[in-house]
C-alpha cells in the first residue's frame, strides 16, 4: 500500500479543477502520444499541432516551389524570411516584458549568451573585472563565459558562488551578474525584478537566463529594469528541438558594440557592402542567415500563446506544481528540492531519490516522462498548457508506486 | 532577331549531351516547380524530394511521440539527436577532402567564420597581427572579422586587397590568410592548393570559405594542407533555407582554443561539469544545441551524394558553364565578368549588363530565375545535380530575348 498524507488531493477534487481550468482548451492544440504524462516539457516542450502542417508549407512552397523569392516575397502565410526573425522576435516580446525591437531571435542560447556577455562586458564600468553567476548555473553558461573569458586573454575572474551568496559578493568589483533565473535542477526561482535592483545598485548590470521562464509564467523584463538576457526556444515555448534561441537587450544598451556581426544583423544586407553597421535595434544581434525551417516551426508554436493570459498561466502551474507535491508529502526516500513558498518555485518540482536513475528509467516506461539529473535529482516539469491536474494525480501514483517497489 | 555566334550550339547537339549524361537520373530526386529554370542553386539549392517526408517524420515521430527519449536513442531512420551533428559532418567530410573527425556542422557560415578565425588567429605565429582578405570577399566574412577584431581591442589589422594582389601582401606579419574559394560575385575560382602552399610558404595560417565550392565541385582541404574552412549548407548542398554550415578543423590544429564553447561542444554534456573540456575532435566546435529541424533536411539533402562522383560532378558543371557561355557570346550589353579558363572558374556565370537589376526582374517573369547582385551583375548558378543542356540552352535564349528587349 502507498502512504497516504492527511493533505492528499483526491482525484475526484482535482478533476472539479481541470473542469473549470481556463486553460484546458489548449491541450487540444499539441500532439502528444497515447498512454503518455508528459512532464519534461522543461527539457523539450510537445509538439503543437499545427507545427507539421506549418513545416510542409515552408518545405514545399516557400522553399520548394517560390525557392529564393521566398527571402523578400512580401506575402501572407509565413513568406518573407528576411523579416521572420523580427516577427518571431515580437511573438517572444511580449511573453518576457519587452518591446519587440529589443528582441532577437536566432542561433542557439549558448551563441545568444556569448553575444549577450560580450555586449553587457563592454557596456559595464571599465574597471571591474568580475563575472558574478551562481556555481550551480546550467553549466553551458558557465562554459560560454569560460571561452569568452580566454579569448579576452583572462582579463576578467568568472566566479561562481552559492545562489545564497550572491548578495555578499556584489562588490564594485563586480562588472557582470551572470544567473538563470529558475534553475534546472531544483527549480528555484529568483526574484528576477529584486536581483535586478540589487546588482544595479551595486553598479553592475545583469544578464539574465530565462531558459526555465519564458513561457512558464510572466517575465517582465523592462517592469524589472534588466539590461540583457537570454532564453530557449524549446522548453516552454515549444518551438522544437533545439529551436532558435532569443536575445534581449534593454534600448538602453543598443549601442553596445556587436561581437558576432554578420551580414543578417546589418543595416542593408544585400547592399553588400565592405563595412559593418548595425541594424536598427537588437536585429543587430542577428548574425547570419536564419535556420528558416525551424525558425518556422518555432513561429507558430509561439501562436498557441497568443490567446493565453499569463496570469492564468502562472496560477495554473502552481496549482500543478503544488498539487504533485501535496500528492508526495512524506514519501519516504523523496526528498523534495523545490522551494514549497510559491514565489520561490518555476514550473517544475525535483526531488532527490538514492536511486534517481533507476527510478526514472521505471517512470518512463510506464508512461511517466521526467527526466533524471546528475547525481540524484528526479525531474518534473509543467507545462500548463497541456496537462491537467488529473494527468499529475496518475504520475504521483506512479512516483509512489515506483519509489515503493525499489525499496522492497 | 537574336545574334548568332558561329560557336553557338544547336540544341540538339545540346540534347544529346543530357542523354548521355550520368548525372541525368538524379534531377529525379529534386523537387522543382514547373515552368522554371532555376539557375540560383548558388544562393539557395532546390528542394530534394526526400526533404518533406524526412521533416514529417523528425517532426511527428521523434519531436512528437518521441518527445525527449530521441535525444539519446539509438535507433535507425535518423533518431539519436546527440550524434546528429556528427553523422552529418562524416557525409560533408567527403565532399571536401576532410576527414569525419576534422567537421563541425551546425550554427550559421557567419559563426562558423568566427569560431575557424578566433581558433586560426590563435594558432598562428603570436607576433603576426595581419588577417589578409579579398577586398571582394563576401561581406559578412569581412563583418565577422571586423567583430572579432574589435572585440579583441583592434590587436589586429584586417587588410582588404585585390585578389590578383594577394601573393604582394603576402609578408611576414600576416597571421591568417582568409579567402572565399570562389568569388560570390564573378564565380573565379581561386586555386585551393597553390594558394595555401603560398600562404604557408610566407608562414601564415589558411582559412577557406568554401560556400560556392562545397557541393560544386571536389574540394581536397586535407590533400591541400588546409588549416581551417566554413561552408554553407544550404547552396549546393541543397539543405534548405538557412541550413546549418559546417567548419573544418585540420587535425593538428585540434588544440586549438574553442571561443564559443557550449555544453553540445563538451566531453560530457550530460555530466553537467563545471568546467569546459573540450569533446574530442571537430566536436568541440558544436557550441549549443543543434536545430534538430534544420540539421534533419540537410542530413537528407546529403544522401542524394552518396551515388555521385564527384569527377563527374565537375566535368559536368564545367559542360553546363561553357555552353552557357558560348550561347551568349558577343550578345551586345553582356559583359562576362567569370573567368572562361575552367580551371579559375567555379559553377557560375556571372555577366555585367547596364539594367542587371530590370533584366533580371524580367528573366525571373519568364521563369528564368537567377540572381542581381549590386551594383550590375546577372549572376546564373549551375546545379550539376538537376540542370540539363537543354535547360540551359533555353536560359541563354531568354537572357538574349531581355536584353534584345531592353536595347529596343
Amino acid at each position: 500500500m502507498t502512504q497516504i498524507t492527511p493533505q492528499r488531493p483526491a482525484l475526484d477534487a482535482l478533476q472539479a479543477l481541470d473542469a473549470r481550468d481556463p486553460l484546458a482548451h489548449k491541450r487540444a492544440e499539441f500532439l502528444l502520444p497515447p498512454g503518455v504524462i508528459y512532464l519534461d516539457g522543461n527539457s523539450l516542450g510537445a509538439l503543437p499541432a499545427a507545427v507539421p502542417a506549418r513545416l510542409d508549407h515552408v518545405t514545399r512552397q516557400e522553399w520548394g516551389d517560390a525557392l529564393i523569392r521566398s527571402w523578400t516575397a512580401n506575402n501572407e502565410g509565413g513568406r518573407d524570411w528576411m523579416a521572420l526573425p523580427d516577427r518571431v522576435a515580437a511573438k517572444v516580446a511580449r511573453l518576457i516584458g519587452a518591446r519587440p525591437h529589443e528582441v532577437a531571435v536566432g542561433d542557439s542560447t549558448s551563441v545568444n549568451l556569448f553575444k549577450a556577455l560580450s555586449a553587457a562586458l563592454a557596456v559595464a564600468d571599465a574597471g571591474r573585472r568580475v563575472i558574478l553567476t551562481d556555481a550551480d548555473n546550467f553549466p553551458t553558461d558557465l562554459y560560454v563565459a569560460q571561452g569568452l573569458n580566454a579569448l579576452l586573454g583572462g582579463r576578467y575572474e568568472l566566479r561562481p558562488v552559492p545562489a545564497a551568496d550572491l548578495s555578499a559578493h556584489l562588490g564594485p568589483e563586480v562588472a557582470v551578474v551572470m544567473l538563470t533565473q529558475v534553475d534546472y535542477r531544483t527549480g528555484e526561482r529568483l526574484d528576477l525584478a529584486a536581483v535586478t535592483a540589487q546588482a544595479h545598485a551595486a553598479g553592475a548590470v545583469t544578464l539574465w537566463d530565462l531558459a526555465h521562464s519564458a513561457g512558464a509564467f510572466e517575465v517582465d523584463l523592462n517592469g524589472a529594469g534588466a539590461d540583457f538576457a537570454v532564453g530557449c526556444g524549446y522548453k516552454y515555448l515549444n518551438g522544437g528541438p533545439g529551436a532558435p534561441a532569443f536575445l534581449f537587450v534593454a534600448e538602453r544598451h543598443h549601442a553596445a558594440p556587436v561581437a558576432l556581426s554578420g551580414w543578417m544583423g546589418h543595416a542593408d544586407p544585400f547592399e553588400m557592402a565592405r563595412d559593418y553597421a548595425p541594424a536598427a535595434g537588437a536585429r543587430r544581434f542577428v548574425v547570419g542567415t536564419p535556420m528558416v525551417l525551424s525558425l518556422s516551426a518555432l513561429d507558430t508554436a509561439l501562436d498557441v500563446f497568443a490567446d493565453v493570459d499569463l496570469g492564468a498561466l502562472r496560477a495554473k502551474s502552481l496549482s500543478l506544481t503544488e498539487t504533485f507535491m501535496a500528492l508526495l508529502d512524506g514519501i519516504p526516500d523523496l526528498t523534495l528540492v523545490t522551494p514549497s513558498d510559491p514565489s520561490r518555485r518555476g514550473s517544475q518540482v525535483s526531488y532527490r531519490h538514492p536511486q534517481a536513475r533507476e527510478a526514472m528509467r521505471r517512470l518512463v516506461e510506464r508512461g511517466v516522462i521526467g527526466d533524471f539529473r546528475t547525481p540524484d535529482i528526479l525531474r518534473f516539469g509543467f507545462t500548463p498548457l497541456y496537462l491537467s491536474h488529473a494527468e499529475v494525480y496518475h504520475a504521483a501514483q506512479a512516483v509512489q508506486d515506483v519509489v515503493q517497489e525499489l525499496r522492497a
